[in-house]
């Protein structure tokens, strides 16, 4: 086997990235400031995982958002994904360090029967069966406009969402709709997002606080 | 429940951000032409998942890739890819229905074992243990440069490399070698790529594959 030269050890890759990407954002930006570490962990981690720097400008979160994620994590929460792509991208080992879980009800029978009963999307039958659930509730929606409208028309208090999705019709409208909402609230503004971007922003806040150990 | 007012029909949802989709090419691009209708498909539900317009410009395809990915997809053939989001992410139901298969083997326990062994990432390791597996195969990388570098120094003859990983250190050095190798290739040229964008080009295949029957 010819061997090819590279970087082979994962975690001087992931450092090395880091550094790759404050570089471009000292040479390309300036002025730019982060509103906390916490803060440039997150924003950091999503261009880490789409090679896109619009995201500097695209995140938007509301003033307790950190806190409240944070202090959910740390004290036993479930998240809710609405995709098994982001369910599978957030780092289960280390949620469950903190006493947290994370579900995907997407594919759960009951949500199945539910939807085609009552003519909606599975993704909205999986938040009203997630809501159904006892404790602290985290919602992590990298992919349906219309999770995070259901979410949004039951009003509830939860303790944080993630509202990412990504697409065409429906997903700027349901993400402004979270920014009005007054809930603790990560949100893209403008058509982007995804799982990718939804798992990167929990993943963000898991290695901040198992750093601040 | 205070009702919102959105759509929430999932296929009328996909099909109208294809339509916006298009319309935003034809106003921005008006030169622009896709090679083939498969070539459009893969393209389109690209920037349907990242909401995206630079995938206009950053795929590049070999000259045979699209023919061979859809004869060893329809002949039976197992995908191997680099993440369990990628895995998670594409049809397997419809995958299943062409006698193919998709596989991730980056927690396999042969494949932990042989990466501390060796001192290799993972995803080298699962590389190596795929090409001990008998068939057809297919590669989709949205992650691990390593991955693809290792697949090409093995210069194995496979049916077809989706090679978009994203990221700061390796990732378009090890699609430019992707692009050089003369394997069955689609690569993102430049930093850009992902999980998600892995698997949904294979799944705008796969409803390509689905609709011509």
């Amino acid at each position: 086997m010819e061997k090819m030269d590279y970087l082979q050890q994962p975690q001087a890759i992931e450092a090395k990235s880091f550094v790759i990407i404050g570089e471009i954002i000292h040479d390309t930006r300036p002025d730019y400031r982060f509103a906390s570490p916490l803060h440039e962990a997150v924003i950091k981690r999503v261009i880490h995982t789409t090679a896109d720097f619009e995201w500097l400008d695209i995140l938007h979160f509301s003033p307790d958002a950190l806190d409240r994620l944070c202090t959910a994590i740390q004290c036993g929460c479930s998240l809710y994904t609405d995709t098994t792509m982001a369910l599978s991208g957030i780092n289960k080992t280390l949620l469950a360090q903190f006493g947290s879980e994370v579900r995907c009800y997407i594919s759960d029978p009951r949500v199945v029967r539910r939807a085609k009963a009552d003519g909606i999307t599975r993704s909205m039958a999986a938040v009203d069966l997630a809501l159904g659930d006892a404790g602290e509730k985290i919602f992590v929606f990298g992919n349906a406009p219309t999770a995070l409208f259901r979410l949004l028309e039951h009003k509830a208090q939860v303790s944080g969402v993630v509202g990412v999705p990504v697409g065409f019709v429906g997903a700027e409208e349901s993400k402004e709709a979270l920014v009005e909402s007054g809930l603790p609230a990560i949100a893209a503004r403008g058509r982007k997002g995804g799982s990718n971007v939804a798992a990167a922003i929990i993943n963000a806040l898991l290695y901040s606080l198992r750093e601040a150990q």
